[in-house]
């Protein structure tokens, strides 16, 4: 039968040895801007050029020059003959003289010789003679050159994430490929003989295989590449065979369908390879969780139970995979409602309790810890901390939300 | 000239109009379940089988017939010779007698006979016999068949987002692939002489695409699929050939660099095919937006300059892509900062105002709607409504957000 665990340890102490002991990818590939959405720079981005290249209009309009409008008024228009058109992409050759004005469009390059755009709005046209209602100072609805950015400025620093915006910036230089970090590629092993594939007829005392499907979409949404192995027997051999294997890659999650029994073959596997970190948490599902490192790989051995694995993905492991994939931490998002019902914890354990929104209070779904229902039934989990026997009906919750209630 | 706007609509009616008008999409395929996350189901599933598909125990320890146990004390504990050994996949094939047990392990089946379990840190093993130090109740510790699934329960809804539960929910059934909705096409198109592709060397008045890029991540992280076309003059014949090719999939986004002149085309050019549902909203920066119908498909001009664009793309076009794709609205993310100075707004338009997070209050970046640094330095966007004129220095504004911060 099992061992005891010698000493559990906090929940925070566990994520902040994961977080601390995951190295961050290195590996390097170059893609075209386009396919680079949602990925982290590996290099930084200063322009050689300005943007935008020339000084434009801000406005549909006429191209001035201001001091030719310093006299007007509503009453008193100025006169100025339009002596061209500059369109966006297809500027005008010519220069605005004195009481001269040049048609110009919003984006369109300002020609020399103006310095200043009157909005349309202001201006009243007759053939080639535009009235000027009102006076303009010398920059009025231009965008100068390099206002948006210089030449030499470091528009994207070296680790920056992909988001749209940054897409943009990098887009705004004409960028045609970026060099960014590879998604780190996690093995995931499903772990016992009770575990059987999709598909397979299921043969007395098995289960289908949940882990494997949950934690593939856990790394994927955490900037991560799944790559799931077949299913291994938990004994030792298979075990450590899988182990060397999957060394190969940044990280290593096994995962099996009961809580403690094959986790000792792992803790001894690991020793032999490498080192234990810590093995059993205190924490709510999720107890048996074992994380070591070999190979300078961190190895992680999730809870069995679908449930309790999800949740400590969600909790422990998703910050873990952005730490090693360099994106940054997801958003929290959260909400403050109170609860349906008392709740009794454990003193000495934080636990994490999945909970649904109706009619704004968190109304806990709890089942077994093999129920996967329980979470596709929950809008999210609350932490009922390590000091807190019991949560009254009514008192306010933190929910961490899963989806959007 | 650029014609006058007839008439602007309110943001929230211009919202509304788009996600009235849009089409969801209809369009099937079929996946492996581990290709399936972040996609919409497209079937009902209803179990075919119990979950768990047998009476399993729920911790390491003994099965037991609860009532050779009512008895059991601290002090006279209970004798249970043990008659076997039920592990996780290897169920025990004898049945538990009166004053017998057999050793079982989490998740492992319940043996016949047995009806509790008893966890094994109320016992204590000699040999074959067990010493049980309390009683348990008929149940205790087992997880019943079907406990988690019935057969013939609706396990996932038709339209079901495929989050990680829910793809561990199809798993737990041993589904092998997945009916889901495909993913929309966006038709991306660029317009105007003034936009030049990535690598080109600019002509004297022209800019990088950046709408291309920023658009394409937008429909990538609200469901649907990006397809960017060529850059494309804003001439009639030009424009009304690119529509006709565009119509053939699901939505249709123009963007030029500027800001009204290509729009008047685009109208014309849609009345002849289709119907204009807007064109102008009362919001600031995006007031040039154009949306109409062709085809049965959504046509929508976007603003030409890079951050109004995207601004509007985060604020208005995200939820009808959303809608389109069948994915459940984004979780909005937000924080309630001061801000840290005086902003003047316009009466009459909804503003839509970028701003950095810095030092727990909001920092407006406003620059000119061209800068897409306005949008790659800010967090996030708040919003003054239309008839507000002065954001007071410390008021406290919602800010909705772009990333983590």
């Amino acid at each position: 039968m099992m061992r005891p665990f010698s000493k559990l340890l906090s929940f925070e102490n566990a994520k902040a040895i994961m977080l601390k002991s995951v190295g961050r990818v290195e590996r390097l590939e170059e893609l075209p801007i386009g396919d680079a959405g949602g990925r982290v720079l590996a290099e930084e981005i200063v322009s050689k050029m300005d943007v935008p290249p020339f000084d434009r209009s801000a406005m549909d309009g006429f191209a001035v020059r201001a001091e030719d409008t310093f006299s007007a008024g509503k009453l008193e228009p100025v006169k100025l003959r339009v002596a061209g058109k500059s369109l966006a992409g297809h500027p005008s050759g010519a220069v605005v003289k004195n009481e001269e004005c040049i048609e110009i469009a919003t984006g369109a390059k300002l020609p020399d010789g103006a310095d200043a755009v009157v909005k349309v709005e202001n201006t009243d046209v007759t053939d080639d003679i535009v009235k000027v209602f009102t006076p303009v100072h010398p920059g009025q609805d231009v965008s100068k050159r390099g206002e948006d950015i210089k030449t030499g400025q470091c528009v994207l620093r070296h680790g920056a994430y992909l988001d749209p915006s940054n897409v943009g910036a990098a887009a705004a230089l004409g960028i045609e490929t970026l060099s960014v970090f590879e998604r780190p590629i996690v093995a995931i092993i499903p772990t016992g003989a009770e575990v059987a594939p999709p598909g397979a007829n299921l043969q007395e005392g098995q289960v289908y295989d949940i882990n494997t499907y949950t934690l593939s979409q856990v790394a994927l949404l955490n900037g991560c590449l799944p790559k799931p192995w077949g299913i291994v027997l938990d004994e030792h051999e298979a075990l450590r065979k899988a182990l060397l294997e999957a060394l190969s890659e940044d990280l290593v999650l096994f995962s099996g369908g009961s809580s403690v029994g094959e986790t000792d073959i792992l803790v001894d596997i690991l020793r032999e390879r490498g080192e234990i970190l810590f093995h059993g948490i205190q924490v709510k599902p999720g107890k048996p969780t074992l994380c070591g490192k070999a190979d300078g790989k961190l190895v992680v051995g999730m809870p069995g139970y679908p449930a309790s694995c999800l949740t400590n993905a969600y909790a422990l492991l998703a910050p873990v995979l952005r730490e090693m994939a360099r994106v940054p931490p997801e958003n929290e998002r959260h909400l403050d409602v109170p609860i349906s019902r008392r709740v009794v914890s454990s003193l000495g354990r934080l636990q994490l309790l999945t909970v649904k929104i109706e009619a704004e209070k968190a109304v806990p779904v709890h089942k077994e810890s093999g129920a996967i229902t329980s979470l596709a039934d929950a809008d999210g989990y609350i932490e009922i901390p390590i000091d807190t026997e019991l949560v009254e009906k009514g008192d306010v919750v933190r929910v961490k939300l899963f989806r959007p209630v």
